[in-house]
């Protein structure tokens, strides 16, 4: 596949996916090995980084959750010196850079500056820690939609969201308890299914399930980052439960025969 | 970066991304290229295909729109068969295989025949089609949270969506003036801002910019596929518009100076 190479003076907002390396996007790979520098959050895989050119500039602007070392606006100001100076610079963001990433902020910074960028997006872990916890958000007569909300920050208006479909709450996992108890008082059963997934697409990977009324309990003291999932979709984890995080691969347990079946071996390819 | 090898026997449900090639995931990619045999829907980007092994069997699952040549049931039976003979099978699917792509479907069927499987998530295009059109789905002080959906098919619940934030409607154009009425009677302001996107993240890529009140008559006559997107962050596109779809990059426009600008051209890599 041909590459569209990268251009100096200009900012490449990154996503790098959720977790699991290999889930950052061919083009945010191929512009992280040519960037001459590199401004990533705290939270992004060593892999990754490790993919930069080494003769790259790295600059770590979140050093740890809830004392970040660099506010917006230094980052921001960051990135446009750099720019400036005539250097391809990629901002390597966790998940997203749209979603809840703070990447519209620095888009309209740079364009005020007048500063070229591109938005490459990411998967986000919205997406993809439930799918590798076996949950799909959308599935054919169980959930026609899905909702995404941070719990974190300021106080989210609880009867803003929607009474059906899958929720999906991102840094929730300190308020879970409060959480779960609005969305029963907004109507929604305490039966409900809720998978609360912990370090979602990596080795850590875990997952807690339960129910509205019982959530809050069965994942008490397990510490962020932690993806929430409400709905009935999350209880076709019991059928979807593919991924093995001691292996990262396929479980090998449905497998007819054994896990030492033959036809589960790599498969040689040519280099 | 270590790439994990492909698995005989085994399925791959990859997500291909919304269209812009480069927006497939290294695992993704890595995988289409050391399959056996790919099964793959008709909107899924011919580059793509082309990075495929010479010798794999590639098998196209969704020839026209609304005329399907394979049903769900029949797509099942290929990619079991395949597996059971021992291939590695990579199912690739548009955007991700989990938002309205019947990859949890795909997964209950393998399971149940015992055939292992992996889910690689891709680059949704309710995500992407928007950042490609200069909008962030959430941005602080704007909207802090987003709704997917679909407009195909069945009966939406309209009723059944939040009154506040983001709402990102796939597959809803043919539909557009009954979805923006029913929004403005579920209590959406008639002035609520609305992008409609045609093939994003192409070269042929379109947006038309209206309200809930005029945006059937702007759009009318545009043919699918298109990402609608309601609410404030719509109307961010005017300060983040920086998708250049005729070059594939970053638009010159704001550049100090002028696209001749020296800052502004390629780096060169040592290959």
């Amino acid at each position: 596949m041909m590459a569209r190479p990268i251009l100096r003076g200009t900012v490449y907002l990154v996503g790098a996916g959720p977790g699991d390396p290999e889930l950052i996007t061919v083009r945010g790979l191929n512009l992280l090995r040519q960037a001459d520098v590199v401004v990533h959050d705290r939270l992004v895989h060593p892999e990754l980084l490790e993919s930069a050119s080494p003769r790259a500039h790295l600059i770590d602007v979140g050093k740890a959750p809830g004392r970040h070392t660099c506010s917006q606006d230094e980052i921001n100001r960051i990135l446009i010196q750099y720019a400036r100076q005539g250097r391809a610079v990629v901002r390597l963001k966790g998940g997203d850079p749209f979603v809840f990433g703070r990447g519209g902020e620095e888009c309209l910074a740079l364009a005020r500056a007048g500063v070229p960028y591109e938005v490459v997006p990411g998967i986000s872990s919205a997406i993809a820690v439930p799918a590798y916890a076996g949950i799909p958000l959308t599935h054919r007569g169980v959930a026609g939609q899905f909702t995404v909300v941070t719990g974190h920050g300021g106080a989210v208006d609880w009867n803003s969201l929607p009474a059906e479909g899958t929720l999906v709450i991102l840094m929730g996992v300190e308020r879970l308890g409060e959480i779960a108890a609005a969305l029963v008082e907004r109507g929604r059963a305490a039966g409900t299914p809720v998978a609360v997934i912990f370090t979602g697409t990596t080795h850590a990977q875990h997952v807690v399930d339960g129910t509205l009324a019982d959530i809050a309990d069965r994942a008490r003291g397990i510490a962020p980052p932690a993806t929430i999932v409400v709905g009935p979709v999350a209880g076709l984890r019991a059928g979807i439960d593919w991924f093995d995080p001691s292996q990262l691969r396929p479980r090998t347990a449905t497998l007819p025969g054994d896990a030492f079946s033959p036809l589960h071996q790599p498969v040689k390819v040519a280099a």
